[in-house]
């Protein structure tokens, strides 16, 4: 068994497409760039590429660093560079930030070419359907015929169905990870507190405040230390914080008594930081909006009927936010449809999240199934 | 059967103590008020007195109506009135609003008699048993030597504990409802959410908004409308909501889409012009706080240990935000000190909120066990 290595330093490319896009509220983006990172080499053939989804908070920077002094590698680094599950020795893997993220790839932070300014509140609200259509143009563009898989997480698993869904020649592969085929009033109202923490804090703006130089982060904060609560299972924060106290005593005081407290306040300023709060709120809907069945398990298995690439599904039996039974829907309408299906339920405590760790059983089934692929 | 019957207009009363509390923190309340209510009639022998804690949003109108043109009756008229479960033919019952509350006792909202003001942010922190220490203050007053029976639901039901453990003698039933022995770290994560968006809300004001005529809104209403996913079950927002939309179509902006989030704007609206931010962080900080055992499963049964009055604990299985193994809890700690307990895990949809709703299997339970208390 060769040693696992990391990918090193790379560079994101730009996509620049002239070719307007029809988004699916009717709006119409006239130009728009995408841009993205490729890992490994694309074969002769052409038939070793796999696109790498992101959800709600990632970006095209899956694996490597931007330069040598990066604190961090891309977010999915534990799993793709040469000898990891994901084998850039092997596969051409690319990661794009999707449209409405603000990584540099047309957003409401980036420059409206028409009025010279940001777009601000003026960028349209986008969905997983626009994403796909967007990906296809630079898998296109790329000289790509057809990926040999495509894989995501969450929202980005989300992508990957309506990949399968839209393009069903050009998709080899779909793995769809702690995912769901629609968001329930559960998840949708998660999402609703979150945007509108964002939306009511006064630096908002009503989206356009990157010309007064301010971000609602106060709002930000509060929907990052909500979601945190969702990726989170109850059991780790249990193991992990249960009712630890910052003090020997309680200070009764409105400061934070407990460490899962200054936990989730430290994430949610961090991000605050970090993150465009009108992403945020645009990621959010993407996740509301996707319903391929519209809303009914029966209707999946009949939209499933167009479906031509064989699947793995996989989820964490800790995951309350995508709990294993959505993953089970996607699975029932695949097999209803005499689909190849490989499905893997990982017992895991971390809940949501575990998609994004180094999970030993999580990661040798990708490996399989990758080292199987070509 | 005689038939239930409505309790008509009730008036509160005020207990002013001029005994100093001296409260959990170490601080001391030199003089206080407790609204409270009563119904029914205390018999010659005083036995037949039973005590309700309210939960975090409740106060000491339990029953009836204070006017003809009261639109809702208190929050409990369901179980308490004449032939009700709690039958007020029977029972004398007491409502009181908590120290700290809005709603009549002493709280932020309340003028301190020292400075002539409203306390706002000096309003001290209290606890459970600060609580229960001010209620068996009022109970002297009305000289009730000991109560036939407590009962309260979640933070209620922390109360009730408090009242078994600390006055032991006092009590002859404890009545336990969709509580816990004390906040897991993902509970105490939704109140520090929530406290948050009302402390980071610029109209706080540091807690100091009565005198600016503001209220922070905006943080209030996201506290609530986050609450209030917890108290409703995954199942019973997808049967009462699911992806029902608004509008026909999506429209594709940041208004309103789903059902589910114009119920939840809906209701945190609602409630931010109803209730007072500072009493608020202060319920949520006494949930936070309570832990008898601090923190051992096994010292609960040491603690417990003292217990002399018997239990009856209730679970609901949908409630996630108190489940019924945390009700086991309290049983498994009761039923090591060989103390007489019944225990009843009700089969309902509604998630935490069951307890506060006119479930007939529920409400038997109830009415069999009052009556067979006296």
């Amino acid at each position: 068994m060769t040693s696992k290595k990391n990918i090193g330093i790379v560079k994101p490319k730009i996509f620049e497409s002239l070719i307007p896009l029809r988004l699916q509220s009717g709006k119409i983006l006239k130009e728009y760039d995408l841009i993205y990172e490729t890992y490994g080499t694309l074969n002769k053939d052409k038939g070793n590429a796999v696109l790498v989804c992101h959800a709600l908070t990632g970006n095209h920077h899956l694996a490597g660093r931007h330069s040598s002094k990066d604190k961090y590698p891309g977010w999915w680094d534990n799993l793709i560079g040469p000898n990891k599950p994901l084998d850039t020795n092997k596969f051409f893997v690319i990661g794009i930030n999707n449209l409405g993220g603000s990584d540099g790839s047309s957003g409401p932070k980036s420059t409206n070419k028409k009025t010279k300014k940001s777009w601000g509140a003026d960028f349209p609200v986008v969905t997983v359907e626009d994403w796909v259509n967007s990906h296809e143009a630079l898998i296109t563009s790329l000289n790509i015929p057809k990926l040999a898989g495509v894989i995501g997480g969450s929202l980005g698993g989300m992508q990957v169905i309506q990949w399968a869904l839209k393009f069903p020649k050009k998709i080899n592969h779909a793995i769809v990870i702690a995912a769901a085929p629609n968001l329930t009033a559960q998840n949708i109202s998660f999402n609703e507190v979150a945007r509108q923490s964002i939306i009511t804090d006064p630096d908002f703006n009503k989206g356009n405040y990157y010309e007064k130089n301010t971000q609602p982060k106060r709002g930000l904060r509060i929907a990052r230390m909500l979601g945190h609560i969702t990726y989170l299972s109850d059991d780790v924060m249990e193991s992990k914080f249960g009712r630890k106290l910052k003090n020997k005593n309680y200070k009764y005081d409105f400061k934070t008594e407990f460490e899962i407290e200054s936990y989730l306040n430290y994430q949610g300023d961090k991000f605050a930081k970090e993150f465009d709060a009108n992403t945020y709120i645009r990621m959010t809907k993407a996740l509301d909006y996707y319903d391929p069945a519209n809303g009914s398990k029966r209707n999946l298995s009949k939209v499933f009927k167009k479906i031509k690439s064989k699947f793995l599904v996989i989820s964490f039996t800790s995951d309350w936010r995508f709990s294993p039974d959505r993953s089970k829907e996607i699975v029932k309408a695949l097999l209803d449809n005499n689909i190849d299906v490989k499905y893997a339920e990982i017992t895991a405590t971390s809940g949501h999240d575990a998609f994004l760790m180094e999970e030993p059983r999580y990661h040798a089934i990708l490996k399989s199934y990758f080292n199987k692929m070509l």
